[in-house]
């Protein structure tokens, strides 16, 4: 496959997304997006021994301090962030420092929210290697960490200096991961592109088995998706609160069962399964989006949980404004809003699929 | 004296500065400028029980749900700000939360870095109650909190929506916090502005007895000169370091006494009389400075260190770039400049007036 250049336009914070094969090692020179001399990488346990040796490849004649993180959703917290604030004092890094995320989105939400406190605010480069972060969350500016009362609850908007996707970091990624990325994938799909959300019926297959073209292919588009509604509302004040389809209910499970227990990808999984639902499309246009995810091999039932549970914790969803919950429903496959009108009978029937 | 507007031109961030007596307890009504139905108030153990009242009473008809934090510098932490975050989710507070800042600097710091990381950002409003708050630091979304290793290492530029200055709550200051916010009024004259120089020369006296017009005036005066640069050159790239005047040397002596030893205004003073020694200005302006910082009944010499101490932690000043140290300077009194060319042997001179 070719090397293909998405941008994200926001004025001067516009910047490149770089998809292709055979990036890291190498073959994609990422020093001209780096102001000084040196670059503090992020990564974690799991990506740091097979990437960052090839990443460094990337930053030639740069100095790369780094940290590794523990892997895992379950350390996507306060303490983390201020553990790679420490080192970044430690090594006495300037203003003029850039900070590289290597890994999935736990770490780009982490270190991303690190750059955008540190000094109040240094450069910021995502290199994401797994699927979900490459069609999700390294594009966009959100970064974060999570709170024992909520996901994402503590962050800020940073974009990066650039995106660079190296696909062939998929071919190391687990199944589990693998689906989890998919959930995203889908979720533009059914939120946004019915187009898209055909393609993927017909090739959710070959994803699985990855084929390298289509997997590239559904990259670009989740990107391209991305970028538009990210330039056209970047502080999600509108449009782009509809990728947030299936994440009110997806949030609600991963604090309920615990972070890191269930992938967010597979929660928002059965987020969507559920948002349709509560959405009231007909019977087929669930079942379609129900089948799609079960292909994906993703769950489509919630966790059982404690009544009320799921309740309590969507009552601390971002999406919640003056105390009214609101949700991303569907008018129709491909086609989402945001509503805090929704049938209360039906949410609660929703919710009480999930309790024992 | 009447109630004086000044407006902070940042486009669709801009927001106005509200000078006057009177103002809490009800004078000015704050609730346009909060779009929700509560607001969540952070305070001290000292000004709360002076103004907490007399806010809420400038917020009618909200919920004002509040923190109040242990006075001083020493509690500008990473911890601090965290506890502010918990307190938010605990009151289930949503993105249309506003956070109002009642108190210093370090107050408004903490405060708006809260505000500035909750849920990626949430509306804030400073009401500012010390003179070193009025005239500088409320003013211009610098935002942050201490790191072990170094002054504001970790923050956010982070806007207000307004700020609400009533000079009467100067009345209840302590005489050593009036001096300390007296250090970053000299500031503004010694950097940028000649002729107010002259004017604290002549009505030092006067402010020192507080007299409530001259007062009013020097917050003024200052207000004006921070919202020209602010609108200027908003995230510090030019203009604004100049407004960091003393703050090198200064930040050093507050990182090497220990935050809360030395008030921040107490240590800028030192920090002036220091950076106007390295800039080599004629001996006769050196000693104008000196003496109007005495006058002020501030500090003008370093208090004693190791060796070395405060060379070390210079280094970690967010003003170093790229490995050199950069100072502002002045060519003369009222004209500030930014450098990295200083005389190494000066420095050496100056810093060793600071070691035992």
């Amino acid at each position: 496959m070719k090397t293909h250049t998405l941008n994200v336009d926001l004025g001067e914070r516009s910047y490149p997304i770089v998809i292709g094969s055979g990036l890291l090692g190498g073959g994609y020179d990422l020093s001209s997006h780096i102001s000084s001399q040196s670059c503090f990488v992020v990564s974690n346990d799991t990506v740091a021994p097979l990437y960052l040796d090839k990443l460094t490849e990337c930053l030639p004649g740069l100095d790369t301090p780094s940290i590794s993180l523990p892997d895992g959703e379950a350390f996507k917290t306060v303490a983390t962030a201020q553990s790679i604030l420490d080192e970044l004092v430690c090594c006495r890094a300037g203003r003029d420092i850039t900070v590289v995320a290597l890994g999935g989105g736990v770490v780009g939400d982490i270190a991303g929210f690190a750059a955008a406190c540190y000094m109040r605010g240094v450069s910021f480069v995502q290199v994401p290697t797994t699927l979900l972060a490459q069609v999700d969350s390294s594009v966009g500016g959100k970064t974060g960490v999570n709170h024992p009362g909520g996901k994402n609850l503590v962050g800020a908007f940073h974009q990066p200096e650039i995106v660079l996707i190296d696909t062939d970091t998929l071919t190391t990624l687990s199944d589990r991961e693998l689906r989890a990325g998919l959930a995203e994938v889908i979720k533009y799909g059914a939120s946004i592109d019915s187009g898209f959300l055909d393609w993927l019926e017909e090739n959710m297959e070959a994803l699985l088995a990855r084929d390298a073209d289509k997997l590239a292919y559904a990259i670009q588009r989740c990107c391209e998706i991305k970028a538009r509604v990210v330039a056209e509302d970047e502080k999600e004040a509108g449009v782009r609160a509809l990728l947030n389809f299936g994440h009110t209910f997806g949030h609600a499970i991963e604090n309920s069962v615990g972070y890191g227990e269930w992938l967010h990808g597979e929660a928002v999984a059965v987020g969507m399964v559920m948002a349709a639902e509560l959405s009231g499309i007909s019977a087929t246009d669930q079942c379609r989006l129900k089948s799609l995810i079960s292909a994906a091999g993703l769950p489509v039932s919630p966790p059982l949980t404690r009544a009320g549970q799921l309740q309590d914790a969507m009552q601390l969803d971002k999406k919640i404004l003056a105390g009214k919950l609101r949700f991303v429903l569907l008018r129709e496959l491909g086609e989402a809003y945001v509503t805090d009108d929704y049938d209360a009978t039906t949410l609660a029937t929703v919710l009480a699929g999930a309790e024992t």
